[in-house]
């Protein structure tokens, strides 16, 4: 009897080239899909895993979430036992749960929110250099602060996607934007929206900096929307600071996080 | 003019095979005598970098501290720029200080501060892989607490030193020797005290935990240093938990730290 699984992931990125297969590459969705057929013993129809998105080269996870098909039942405690059992130590399965054999981990999400740790030093940290984005120049999160609300709401975000997104539409709902400073100068941010572009929170907190450290106006934000022209955007934040934190198939869990945060 | 420069490194030892200059290895001790010589433009004589203590592959560092001569005055400032600047990013220098031609690392030490982390879970967490040693068994932290003062003291550890050791004199006394637990599991452990042997600081913490596991008693302590006997401790708590926090040059900074810590 089919069994479809949904299971939680974390990941650090560092050692990985992002999250899709890719041939020669070791990828998060390569060694998962491995370890889940070496743990179904190898069907002769090979199990395929499919991710909620995507996640770049140095790009880390505590919930991203992908889903497949057993042929036969395997109790979810077994699956996360077994998995992790086989799995690369950069790769754990936090949580598996069974769900209906019409759940999607990719169509049918409501909501996703990322992290992004922004170092400020001259010079890298050595614990944060696969951590953290590393920023040499310093940005004040008051002037930070004051422009991220700009970015909530319904948006044509085509000034903040990378050129080589395959979507034709531009428009996504954020939810909630937040930034605050950690005592050691390191700037956290915290996106949740419908869905994101293709670098677009790495794109976001690029400009967020360049506010921050002066370099634009704190009221950039509206034009640059308005313009929507990804020349007017330019920087990628490094892909070393950013975390997919959880995806959403639920609205009311979805309302709940926004409502607690 | 020669001038001695006295210069306090952190660095990430997950991709170094330990501080020691060894041949066709990544050492700390390599990195850093190729930076500083290609500072001071690879002179005919090439300069030698001197460490207060090795440390393992894959065992960190906040405090290792480290003396050489240049054969040129260079400001302390310009000295930790130029080598920040040719060095890998997992090796950082945090300070640089001129001290007297009659200062040496390894020789005027007055006492070291190490730092372990311990995670304890099933499986390996990707963010903590490298930076906790991991145990598969809970370990009571009570237990660990009741057990840790039996270390403090001047004693003979010849119990809780490793084979390799060129040590005669396993004499040594620990000023200070404290656990806790964080609210995930993670127990840590922080010792103070005149000098460590060989892999000291590791089996001290590998026996805690297996009095915490319930493994050996809570009192086995006094009977373990009596008996004189690597046998009797065997275990060596995983490198990648371990931190060489600080060394310290003066007796007023080590009893100020003793009493605030």
């Amino acid at each position: 009897m089919v069994t479809r699984y949904k299971i939680t992931l974390a990941y650090d990125g560092t050692n990985f080239a992002g999250f899709q297969r890719q041939p020669h590459q070791r990828t998060v969705e390569q060694a998962l899909t491995k370890a889940v057929n070496k743990m179904a013993k190898d069907p002769a129809e090979p199990i395929v895993v499919y991710g909620a998105g995507r996640t770049d080269a140095g790009v880390h996870a505590f919930g991203q979430v992908v889903h497949f098909d057993l042929p036969t039942e395997i109790k979810p405690e077994g699956v996360r036992r077994g998995l992790n059992s086989l799995l690369p130590t950069d790769l754990l399965v936090k949580k598996v749960e069974r769900v209906p054999l019409d759940f999607h981990a990719r169509y049918d999400t409501v909501g996703k929110r990322y992290w992004y740790r922004a170092y400020q030093n001259e010079f890298v940290d050595p614990f944060k250099r696969h951590y953290t984005g590393h920023f040499k120049f310093t940005a004040d999160i008051k002037r930070i602060q004051q422009a991220i609300p700009d970015l909530i709401g319904k948006h044509d975000f085509t000034t903040f996607v990378a050129s080589g997104s395959q979507a034709h539409d531009h428009v996504r709902e954020i939810y909630s934007a937040k930034a605050w400073a950690l005592p050691d100068g390191e700037i956290q941010f915290e996106f949740c929206g419908s869905g994101f572009l293709y670098n677009q929170v790495r794109i976001m907190v690029a400009v967020l900096m360049e506010i921050g450290q002066g370099r634009r106006e704190v009221d950039c934000i509206p034009g640059l929307l308005a313009a929507k022209n990804r020349e007017q955007a330019r920087g990628t934040a490094p892909a070393s600071g950013l975390y997919m934190k959880k995806v959403y198939y639920d609205q009311a869990e979805l309302q709940s996080d926004l409502n607690t945060y």
